[in-house]
Formats: C-alpha cells, structure tokens, sequence
C-alpha cells in the first residue's frame, strides 16, 4: 500500500467484533480523514487488556478491498489486530490508529481491562498517535448520532498535531440524552474501582462454577476526572502513558535497605 | 478462613501454570512467611495482560488444604486467580500478593503484556500491597537457587512497611551465572519495545496463518533502568502504579482547541 495525494493512512480496530455498530460507525466517521486499513476481532474481545495470542497461529481474512477502504477481520485480540495490521496489512506504520467506538465507558480503571485502550496503547508504544474512543453506554442498540463531530475533531486535531512521544489518548463520549453535549475536558483518570463479587453455581453434576460480576465504586468526584466530566455530559479526554514506572515514591522506596 | 496468632496471609499466584518451577521455587521461599493461599492457572498464561474472564464460568479446584496451606488451580487467568483468591477462597483480602516466579523477565515493557504483573497490579487496584517476582530466564529448567535471600527480603520488607496507595511493585531477578547476584536497586522502567514480525505459513489447504514473533529492541541504556540492573547482575525493583494518566501532558493537550 502506497500512501498517494498525501492522505494519511489510518488503521481502526475495536473489541467488540466486526459486527459491533460502534465500530460500523466509527468507520463512517473516520472514512472521510484518509486512506483507510479496518483490521477488527472476529469475535467480541471486551475484557481482554492487553493480551497477546503466542499460542495458537493467527488468521487474517480479507473481506473487503476498495481503493482507499480495505477490511481485514482477525481470530486474535485487539493488540494481535494492530500488530498484524502494521506488519502483515500495512508493512509499516500507519498515521494514526483510532479504536471503537467501545460499547462501554473505558473510563478510570476500567482502562486496563479494555481491549479497546490495549490496542491503542499498543500503538503508542509502536510510535504511532493513537486515540481510543468509547461510549458510556453498553447497549448493542446505543445511539452514537451526538458524537460525530467531536470524533472527527479530536482525530483531525491528532492528525494534524501528532502525539507527544508515549502518550496516547483514551477519549470518553456520554451517553446519548435530551441535552446536547456540553463540551470536552481534559481529564485525569478517576482514583475508582470495581469491588468484585461471584455469581457462585452448581452444575448439573454438582461442581461449582463461578460468574465474574462487579460494581463500580467511585469516591473520587473531583471536576477534573474523566468519571465527572461523563456524568456532566461532557466528552473525557485522558492523555495515557505505558510507562508504569510510580516515579514519586522512587526515591522513598530507594531508602528501604532491601540488601541488609 | 481466620488469622491466628497474627500471622500474615499471603495469597499467591502466577500466570505459567501450576506446575510451574518458578511457583513451585516462590511458594518453598514465602511459606515460612505465613498463611498461604495459592491460586494459580490450569494453564500457562504468558501474554494475557490484564485479561479477565466474562464469557464463560470460573473454576476453582481445591487440591491441598493443610494447616495454614491451600492451594487452588483456576481455570481463567492471573487476574482472575487474584479475583477468587479474595473473594470466594478468602473473602477477605490477603496482607500480601506475591506473582511468579515468572519464566522470563518482566522488565521494561514486558510488564504491559505479563500476565504476571496483570495479578500484581489487580491486587494493587484492590489496596494490597503486591510484588511480582520473574527470572530474567525463560527456560522452564532456570536455576532459581540464587534468588532466595533476595525474594525473602523484598517479601519481608513490604510485609514490614507496606507500600504506598496505588503502588505495587515490579521485581526481576538476574539469570544464574559465575558471578553472585551484586544487589538490589530501585529503579524506572527502561523505554524499550518488541519489534514485531510474524512467521506466516500456508496451512494443508492453502490457506495463511501467523505466528506473532517479536525482538527486544532496547535504545534505553540508562543506569537508572531495570534493563541496565538485569544486564549488570543487580536485581532490579520497579515501583509501579496503575493510574495510566499522562500528568505532564495534560497542559499541552488542554491548550488544543478541540471544540472549536
């Protein structure tokens, strides 16, 4: 793939499967920005974090291929999607990678359990800017009518600004409601969780088996969080490093005499 | 499950499998330390990152219960085992997380793919202090005899002070050689990254498929980093946070006009 009349080549990938409307939608946004590479999970990956397939081979199907517009659906994660669209589909860097638009808000912790922001992340550590966006809603039936402007805003400000080095950007849309959004913030990630609990169940032979549930507990409602601006029905824009590195307690930790 | 004689519980994990001689090293040197509580995967998980299992059942096999020692195998993954650890075995959490020892280091961006430090950073998330351990040695035949002190030591230290909120830490232990182990020091994480590539096949009917290969490629030769510790025979401990925001970006992005 050649890059011509200077158009910028743009890789989209998602979690939520080929099929998810989120990403349908996204496609149609994104579509007019440049030359355009989909390469999108098979089968619904949310919850997947950053996970790699190195056991099992990966297949890469070709569905659809116009000029500018090609689709590729793949059998791995959503990390696997943006290696093979950058080695396999592209031989090279794309321009910009945008993934979504995630059936669920990714925002706070919920970051890293996203197959969403792993392929973004994943990106980002490749060099690439890179942008993952979500909705606060799950619903396979959601409305994304109030977001287009604010999705092709925020990718042709990345497009033409590019990234800071290892820093990407996890983008939260609110729900669809009466009032129009209000805007977008610059955001930091809410201090919040999932308290975890089991759905505990007995099979028909009697062995127990155990279904993840959770709720999302959040006590940090400062106006500068990504969970305030959604509930105030405005779009969050998280900037988002890889570097996990707690440099502020560097130096406390440096004190403890671990070899004495 | 009640604590006697105040002794701490200590829950463990890993992401290679039960039968793993990394686990099988950490639970002889932590054991003395505690109450222990072992739940690791049916099946080694390298690579997972922070998935989590939402589409099919948890199981969770009791295979030794002694006096102050059970041990667990589940059929999901790291992040997984932590989450049953605490609630269905427990129900309570733990007073320390300890993951590995891994099969292969964890340093520099290895940490965002590991399943092992996925376990680690889930307790974190959770408020318990979490240290994952992991060789810089792939071999399932690694020699780990050089490592007790150090693993001791680190376990007992953060037994002893705690961490601080939102910080767990990253801990990668140099490959057996001639020369004794010269220290521990704290460290960042070096900026380096996997080059991907992909050996990618014809299957029987013709058909391609990928499997995803990668080199370490690291620029990032800093003696502050853990990469430099590992190569010099220091062990290397990484203090790690789960909170992903990139503070020292957010100004510049503020200042981009993205609803204009």
């Amino acid at each position: 793939m050649t890059k011509t009349e200077n158009r910028p080549t743009i890789l989209i990938t998602n979690d939520d499967g080929f099929f998810a409307p989120g990403l349908r939608h996204l496609i149609r946004i994104i579509r007019p920005l440049g030359k355009i590479v989909v390469v999108s999970t098979e089968q619904p990956m949310s919850g997947m974090g950053h996970a790699i397939t190195i056991k099992t081979p990966l297949r890469l199907k070709n569905v659809v291929k116009e000029l500018d517009y090609e689709e590729y659906i793949c059998n791995g994660t959503p990390v696997d999607c943006v290696k093979l669209g950058e080695q396999v589909v592209l031989k090279r860097n794309p321009d910009l990678v945008v993934s979504g638009i995630n059936h669920g808000s990714n925002a706070s912790v919920n970051i890293i359990y996203s197959g969403t922001m792993a392929a973004v992340i994943e990106a980002c550590i490749d060099g690439i800017p890179a942008i993952g966006f979500s909705l606060d809603d799950y619903s396979l039936q959601a409305d994304f009518s109030h977001l287009d402007a604010f999705i092709a805003r925020i990718a042709e400000t990345v497009l033409d600004k590019g990234l800071p080095d290892g820093v990407c950007l996890n983008v939260n849309l609110p729900k669809k409601s009466e009032e129009p959004i209000k805007g977008s913030r610059v955001c930091r990630q809410a201090h919040a969780r999932w308290v975890e609990s089991f759905d505990s169940r007995l099979d028909p032979r009697g062995a127990d088996y155990h279904w993840l549930m959770g709720k999302f507990e959040n006590d940090d409602k400062a106006p500068d969080t990504d969970v305030w601006a959604l509930e105030n029905n405005f779009v969050s824009i998280v900037p988002v490093k890889y570097d996990l590195t707690a440099y502020s307690q560097m130096e406390l930790i440096s004190g403890w005499k671990f070899d004495e």
